[in-house]
């Protein structure tokens, strides 16, 4: 059955109230899949279909759901039932729902669970936004270190039931110090009798909560990890976060990049649900910066009025020499941007980097400038001094916009601002000046001889 | 002991020759680490090094070594080594290497391998390049659907030791055929008589051996997968994909999308590793064909010279115009590549996008414009009518480059075009010569009148 199929079928089951059959059709359905079904389903209906899933996924369901679907359903059910959601749920993903929640719904909703999940949920909801201690989960499974295999087994048995992951044996001595790992498939393999200490892997790689959560993904990424250990200030093990979150993480950090790149700023949600002033408000800052800065590019212009009025095909140049100059900066910001995002790039290569622009920016901004240079003489009827002057200018304008789009992202990071930041938009702006002040300074010259 | 310390020690036994102490110091620090910390050696130490790792780690450290390292490293051992190495090697980490060597080293390297596995490397190696069979990997656990929990267990003790994985148990049928799937963690807490079939989750989650690495990063991070199966065009499994070397194709995924949409040809190899004039001719194509889309810019300019003779602040309003259309449009674009990217948003929305971004566009239009005409009057002692003629076109601009800027890339999805191709670069170009057109229409209008 294909999804159109599965819908079809849901659709019908549902109007026509077939609770018992539609109970049994859910269960061959994706909990990930169910809640994209439920984003179609007005309040009453959703209501309904969340009474009728199964117990032992609604509480799955409701972590995937939309949030603004979530807050229509607290407000719905009983307080019981919050009760019985939150304790099924993993407890990354209860504070996630609670802390998109209006403040007095948390309140009713923290009010309903028992005082040491209340506990829990209210110290994890003190870290900040983004951090590690933000993203972990408590439900890992800790082992004392002089287990064997078959202790480690029965534990399992007895407590993984609950637990996100079991497939790393985390070790944590008395003092509740992580003193290593054993992945689960090496206990598998071995005698049931081995004791863990010979298995342990005691190369310990985690996190701190107070970690940013692209600390935590590049760790993650960078040593193919499923799980990566939580700890405290103190080196306790505190918690963990599971390698499906860091993904999620991955895309969030691009995300913002991307924004940042084009002068916006950080969306919290998606695009269609966001109003419109939230929409026009993440977007005014930069463009009303970048505007006023670009007012710079026009005073230099009407200083050299008179230059201008020698040849039409210079002001006809300008939009080609400030696009061009744009266009070779972003290049140049996006690959170190990326670069430095994927651990590729540092700032003490940054003389390297400026080098290799220098170069780049040679080469293309030959090929550039020919074609510029013989299409003005060609198609133009330019005199050989108009044309050489603004082939020159087109030049220099991409060299020198490879070396400061090369240049800014790295410095920005040197300054720990955001090299995302320091990259495309703020870069047009400055090689804009740039390219019209070498353009007049060569033109005066050249022209005006 | 940190990094620096851990480094200091491994310079001073290496340089010593002390290889026997090398050698346990290095089963202390993680594979990850070793291949980064043989990057900066010669191809002698490289060697050394590579001869003193512990067997059992050399095939891990080598999958995590830089290619041309890994290069080097081939035309300096034994045939006998290489052939060891491969063998040691996950299947999907093998036919990594081996897409980046020179035909003539891989032709060496394969003939040194036993037959049936250089039969399984020549066909990974006829996969399409980021198709979901160049990714797979078949060292995975397959279980008879009749098997029990013990059953199972006692296939991973005799066969896990070689998976990449054994976290999920895959069912597969005498056809060969995916039946479904237990999470391991669901086998540890029941019974060990207890069938497969009473825990197999039947909703199976495959991929096609031909689908992009696309989808599969999708469907991965989609149902929060740790593995995914890849099956034929039959339906028959043929291998899986783990969830670490998903977020590298997460990772490989944004960096095209950052590169289209800074008009870059995609790169394949890191910053520092490309040649000259690989770089430059990633980036000639994009700059050369919107140097040339701007000579549009710049006709429209030549052909109302006489408009802006009127009054200098006329000419001085260009680049400001220009720019802020470019911007608004950028970020419109990178809003809905992102959409797109992250499932948000799709073709069939288009008229609700451009109607959202018709009314952002009025939103933020109207602060800008008032900014603007504020300042001519106030700043620039503009007459009315030349603030008003520059403020509207600004206006104007602002909302046609918010809708322009949204239209494109679903366009191009419906198209099956990358909409990332169709952002930014080919949208500043296409708003310049709309902004220019708006602006001249006005002008004229106003101003000449």
């Amino acid at each position: 059955m294909d999804w159109e199929q599965i819908e079809a079928r849901l659709d019908l089951l549902l109007a026509e109230k077939r609770h018992g059959q539609m109970r049994g059709a859910l269960m061959m359905v994706n909990p990930v899949d169910i809640a994209e079904y439920m984003k179609k389903l007005d309040a009453e209906k959703l209501l309904l279909m969340f009474r009728i899933l199964p117990k032992d996924v609604s509480a799955e369901v409701f972590s995937y759901m939309d949030p603004d679907q979530r807050e229509t359903l607290v407000g719905s059910i009983a307080d019981k039932e919050i009760t019985a959601l939150i304790s099924d749920m993993f407890v990354d993903d209860a504070v996630d729902f609670l802390e998109e929640l209006p403040a007095n719904a948390v309140k009713r909703v923290l009010q309903n669970t028992d005082p040491q999940t209340r506990a829990i949920i209210n110290q994890f909801l003190k870290y900040p936004e983004n951090s590690a201690g933000s993203l972990m989960t408590i439900e890992y499974c800790e082992f004392a270190p002089e287990m064997n295999v078959r202790d480690a087994l029965q534990t399992i048995k007895e407590t993984g039931v609950d637990k996100e992951t079991v497939y790393t044996l985390y070790l944590v001595d008395r003092q509740r110090k992580l003193v290593g790992t054993v992945p689960l498939h090496k206990a598998l393999v071995v005698d049931v009798d081995t004791p863990l200490l010979k298995l342990v892997d005691p190369r310990v790689i985690a996190v701190n909560t107070l970690d940013d959560q692209e600390v935590v993904a590049d760790t993650v990424r960078k040593y193919h990890l499923l799980s990566i250990p939580v700890v405290d200030g103190e080196g306790r093990m505190v918690g963990i976060i599971t390698s499906d979150d860091i993904m999620d993480v991955i895309e969030e950090e691009n995300t913002e990049d991307f924004e940042k790149m084009s002068g916006l700023a950080p969306a919290e949600e998606p695009y269609f649900k966001s109003s419109m002033f939230k929409l026009a408000w993440n977007r005014l800052p930069w463009l009303m910066i970048l505007m006023l800065a670009s007012v710079l590019s026009g005073a230099i212009i009407s200083r050299f009025e008179s230059v201008l009025a020698v040849n039409i095909l210079l002001s006809a140049s300008i939009p080609m020499l400030m696009n061009t100059g744009g266009n070779c900066g972003q290049q140049a910001s996006t690959l170190m941007v990326r670069g430095i995002a994927l651990g590729e790039v540092q700032f003490t290569d940054i003389m390297k980097a400026i080098w290799t622009e220098l170069r780049v920016g040679i080469l293309v901004g030959f090929a550039l400038s020919m074609v510029t240079f013989v299409r003005l003489l060609m198609l133009n009827q330019a005199s050989v001094l108009i044309a050489l002057t603004i082939s020159f200018s087109l030049y220099a304008t991409v060299v020198i916009a490879k070396s400061i789009g090369c240049a800014l992202p790295l410095v920005a990071q040197r300054l720990n601002i955001d090299p995302a930041l320091a990259a495309s938009p703020l870069i047009t702006t400055l090689v804009d000046a740039a390219s019209l002040l070498i353009f007049f300074g060569i033109a005066s010259h050249l022209v005006m001889a």
